[in-house]
């Protein structure tokens, strides 16, 4: 059976626990190692939601998907393709992403993060899912015109790297195949990203074999799977919304 | 004076201090907030040398000295070009650089690493220098042939981020002119590169500027300033040495 953890601050401390419905019923010890079952159950509303996990990196692809790939005219890569969100980026669902200074282009890209469970060193395809807990939702927010304004060197890390630029959760559901999710972006309103995760070029089990060959994953570190059309700029004074039925909605403004 | 901290671990522990010839001034405490001098004095051979700081990330510069940039025909960049290293790939002094499983050529590049000592937002070039502990030495490590084999994608991150491919330390030295320092890299009793840091296209007053421009700064961030000319591959079985007189010699064997 799926569940979906949360990570939240109540009283003054930090706490995680399932979500179902409006309750959360809370744990305590590791949520990824031994989460233990607590006599408490808290309401939603009663407290403020965390980012559900606090990764030691976050890894973002880039095409990986078909239908993106194909309106571009990208190239099919022959292994992923990835950069690393920088920790300052990383914020709490319902907080606000944060306009540079300068009027560089900023874009949204709703995608969705699969979470890793156990430390996992070239795992193969085949035990790839022994390692994963579970996904997340994402936006990684990008500012468009830092990307390429230098000739010599894409600046990736740093165009996807500003503070508060990777908004994550509200939560981690367990027990999915990814291959039945829809990642729906919505700015102000109108739906802009609605693309089935069954199109991505690497499959979760790929991402998580191939990117382990290189990197060691730790429990709580997120693979971003690469977003799909629909990407586009946002105004300040928006707010974005990223949905994944069945993990949740991710909400932030942008000012 | 300038103080060179270490950290270590010893009978189970891990503590810091200052290091003079062979002894160690044990602090307890924050070693950037505040360092509390104990009555404790230990010899440094008898304790395991581990990397200086534990940085949220760290920063590595591409294409920031003259020289190198004159010898591959770069244009001067008008800003800071900069990836972030992955976290598994930081390595204590003295450990094992891992060889790939692949026969991909790998290289060294020795470093100077700006450590930061205070939160840093958008900071001034004249304030710079308040939020800069001090110096570290680093070696960039680098997997040459996967950076430019995918034509639509430079694979910095990745080329840069396998496990155990940024050692650095042994120590963090405060009260230095950057300016006045040279970074030597030694490989196999060859120096290779023997470069001085006044050669560097930003300055590390810009980098610590520009760079908290985009990116908050925690204390023990490491912005690495790029490297110069001499930059080689090692093959199995190799030592590199990399020495910043002020600072120290960081040694590493790569099999």
């Amino acid at each position: 059976m799926s569940q979906r953890w949360v990570r939240f601050s109540h009283a003054g401390n930090t706490q995680f626990g399932t979500l179902e419905g409006d309750s959360i019923q809370v744990y305590t010890g590791d949520m990824f190692a031994n989460p233990v079952k607590t006599d408490t159950v808290l309401n939603i509303n009663d407290v403020k939601v965390l980012m559900p996990a606090q990764p030691t990196k976050i890894i973002a692809m880039w095409n990986n998907f078909h239908e993106l790939a194909k309106k571009l005219n990208l190239a099919d890569p022959v292994e992923p393709l990835y950069l690393i969100k920088a920790p300052n980026s990383y914020l709490n669902p319902g907080e606000t992403i944060q306009k540079p200074p300068t009027d560089d282009k900023v874009v949204f890209e709703g995608e969705l993060g699969i979470v890793i469970g156990k430390t996992a060193k070239a795992v193969s395809e085949a035990d790839a899912m022994d390692y994963v807990f579970g996904y997340t939702v994402a936006n990684d927010v990008t500012v468009a015109t830092i990307l390429n304004r230098d000739e010599s060197f894409a600046q990736w890390v740093r165009a996807k790297g500003l503070d508060t630029f990777c908004p994550f959760g509200p939560t981690i559901a367990t027990d999915l195949d990814p291959t039945t999710l829809v990642v729906k972006t919505v700015l102000n309103g109108d739906v802009r990203q609605n693309y089935p995760i069954s199109d991505m070029r690497f499959s979760t089990q790929q991402l998580v074999s191939m990117i382990s060959a290189d990197m060691t994953l730790f429990p709580g570190d997120i693979i971003l799977c690469g977003t799909s059309v629909g990407v586009g700029s946002m105004k300040p004074g928006s707010v974005v919304e990223v949905e994944i039925a069945g993990i949740g909605k991710l909400v932030n403004d942008f000012k």
